[in-house]
């Protein structure tokens, strides 16, 4: 794969931000020398040895609600075999059981590719009780199951990764039309986490473009609806604190990222859309330098964000209006809530809302929940709930037909560093 | 890449066409043995050191006309680095000169990615010139320029691809929005010819869907509208000759295919949207056993073709109706009118038609014009004429700065074998 170089990185406390990069060849061709270095050169390639490198220790995580057999499949073959699958499903299990569905398609898929994956249900009762005993009972609703909403879903998949040993998370929407799209992004993570200079490391996509129907011809507009508007107002909370405007941040609403888990598992994720986000605001908050860190040791180093452009156009189902409208509330709210938030992004967001008819005149935006950190989770306690009560939990063997999860978990971030 | 074994091959003659096979994986992985072999597996994988190999001696052609800049940069970014990008133009040249601007648009990818490539305008006088010099002047209309049409353009191309000294000639059509289903059909290609039993091997390829707009959302139809019929009469031929019915071809109509120039020298290829077909024709006539062939040494060995399904869907511009009838036309002339056509066959053909209102009743379907095999062409002279002569060629030179072309060339395909 050939990326740009990213001519700009912005700080903000430990955290660097890159500005955004370029994929320029889905495939650079036949392994040679790293040519990042030379003098003039904008673009740089990375061998498809390194890629494989990362791949290998990378699980791609795929939360998935009432999707159909068909794009299923097709996503799970664009993931790069020597990543590992894990799909999170939220789908109905009664009048048909759609998770059954899915997860016969995993292993149908799996069987032809011989591969490993593993599944899971978000509502399964057994894993609630195994995250509950492991110590998150954030995570657990009044009906005493996992919470709905798709940050809820990311955060199992993640603790599945950590337990299966991998040393980065990759998350990819199951609404995909195009397997290659998919496989563009997982390489670019790939690439994002080799070029990177810490390993506390987050990749987040932003498509090239998003083709939507309009006036019965396809049209390519560059950004999602709602992205624009996370993307300001990301931007103006870093600028009102450097007092330079910035366009650095592109991606306030990727769904498409990963991270290593050295920096995921000291994360606290939020639920439902505020997800993807709020990541960008922990990271401001835990690692900003505005608030004390709780771990020192990353603020010794820094936090990598890289930002990459893929070239496929991102094709996927029309969720509609009202869920564009979600999705831009609930990434205000976190933000607006948020203790580095400065005064004048407050005032700015609550403005933008109240004009959008989200807020009457002297409301508040609503609070979104937040979860404390995966770091907290007892592994072993987790392993064991899991094996032994979650019935939807399935590990599919790949060639080796060796177990998928490490027995014992070895656990990839203490909690005090 | 991991491909499905195909399950059948039908013969004819000295041409062995393998049943449609599916793409499991884009990416199948780290290197590993080879496994094609072992009882019981359904798949077999093609190792990316296997793939490169053939990308390494394969140049891609794509024939283009007015498409724009932003579609045929996303197209070259699917093309694996290895390969050389051979651009055919027949896009106006006034009042905007549309070919200069796709001819920037190649330069300046190539610059960043570091690769060659060559372009040229199927028009341009020179080119005629050179061509007719080298002793093809079935190629010059009466304005003394290479005709228009699609075939036309293939044939360009692939005399180009002859000259670079590469092995395997694929054809990519131009309007694409996906750049991952661009390095698919590539990947595909290279896969196909490490599978061969042959040197003389094409390579086809057959979409997983092709989406359109269908009141207001989209449609995933498994074939095109064209493909159907054409792949029907085609399978009707082979079959009146075994005794026996077949859905074997797949890919009558595929524009997006390979050839090892070995096979592609020595075909007669056909002008306009009878390209694609009519190499199955071609085929036939030539090494199906039922005329005598020209070449024996072909006929003891054999003509493999190859079909491949892929994952990534075909999402192109819609050419309309009119597009559509025009290629179904002329698919079923240059099969009315081949001497392997047997009368059951033709008489089908004429009914078909017909009752389509494309024939008026005791019409015959029209010729259409096919060309000698490009072996005849003295290659010297050819690569003297376009370096002197044609004006809008151009060699894009990769990293290694080396010229593009060999000089002298290397004829692939003697006339006498």
């Amino acid at each position: 794969m050939r990326l740009e170089h990213p001519r700009l990185t912005e700080r903000f406390g430990a955290v660097r931000i890159h500005e955004l990069q370029r994929v320029i060849e889905l495939d650079s061709g036949s392994d040679r020398e790293d040519v990042a270095g030379q003098e003039g050169l904008t673009s740089q390639t990375v061998p498809l040895s390194a890629l494989r490198k990362i791949e290998r220790e990378m699980a791609i995580v795929i939360p998935c609600m009432n999707e159909t057999r068909r794009v299923i499949e097709g996503v799970l073959s664009g993931i790069p075999h020597d990543c590992l699958i894990i799909l999170v499903s939220n789908s109905q299990r009664s009048q048909v059981d759609r998770y059954e569905i899915e997860r016969h398609t995993v292993e149908q898929f799996c069987r032809s590719a011989e591969r490993p994956a593993l599944t899971i249900h978000q509502r399964d009762p057994g894993l609630a009780a195994a995250i509950k005993a492991a110590g998150l009972p954030e995570l657990i609703d009044d009906d005493g199951l996992v919470r709905n909403g798709k940050g809820e879903a990311m955060l199992v998949g993640m603790a599945l990764a950590a337990l299966s040993g991998r040393r980065y998370v990759g998350y990819v929407d199951a609404d995909n039309y195009v397997p290659g799209s998919v496989n563009e992004y997982c390489r670019a993570f790939a690439a994002g986490f080799h070029q990177a200079d810490s390993s506390y490391t987050m990749v987040r996509i932003s498509w090239h473009s998003k083709p939507k129907l309009k006036d019965g011809r396809l049209f390519f507009s560059r950004r999602g609806r709602t992205s624009e508007v996370t993307n300001h107002f990301l931007n103006r909370l870093i600028a009102e604190y450097s007092g330079f405007g910035t366009d650095v941040v592109a991606t306030g609403n990727a769904g498409e990222h990963a991270l290593s888990l050295e920096l995921g598992m000291r994360m606290r994720l939020a639920g439902g859309f505020a997800v993807e986000p709020y990541e960008y605001v922990d990271l401001f908050e835990q690692f900003g330098g505005v608030l004390e860190s709780p771990h020192p040791a990353v603020m010794a180093d820094c936090v990598s964000v890289r930002q990459i452009e893929t070239r496929n156009p991102h094709f996927h189902d029309d969720k509609g209006e009202g869920h564009v409208h979600d999705m831009r509330l609930q990434a205000l709210n976190v933000l607006y809530h948020s203790p580095v938030c400065l005064p004048e992004v407050r005032k700015a967001i609550v403005e933008f809302m109240t004009a959008q008819g989200a807020l009457a005149p002297g409301e508040e935006p609503a609070h979104e929940r937040t979860y404390p950190p995966l770091s907290m989770l007892a592994l072993d306690r987790l392993l064991d709930g899991l094996t032994t009560e979650a019935t939807s939990f399935r590990q599919v063997e790949g060639r080796l037909a060796a177990g998928v999860l490490m027995d014992p978990p070895i656990p990839r971030a203490p909690i005090v560093t």
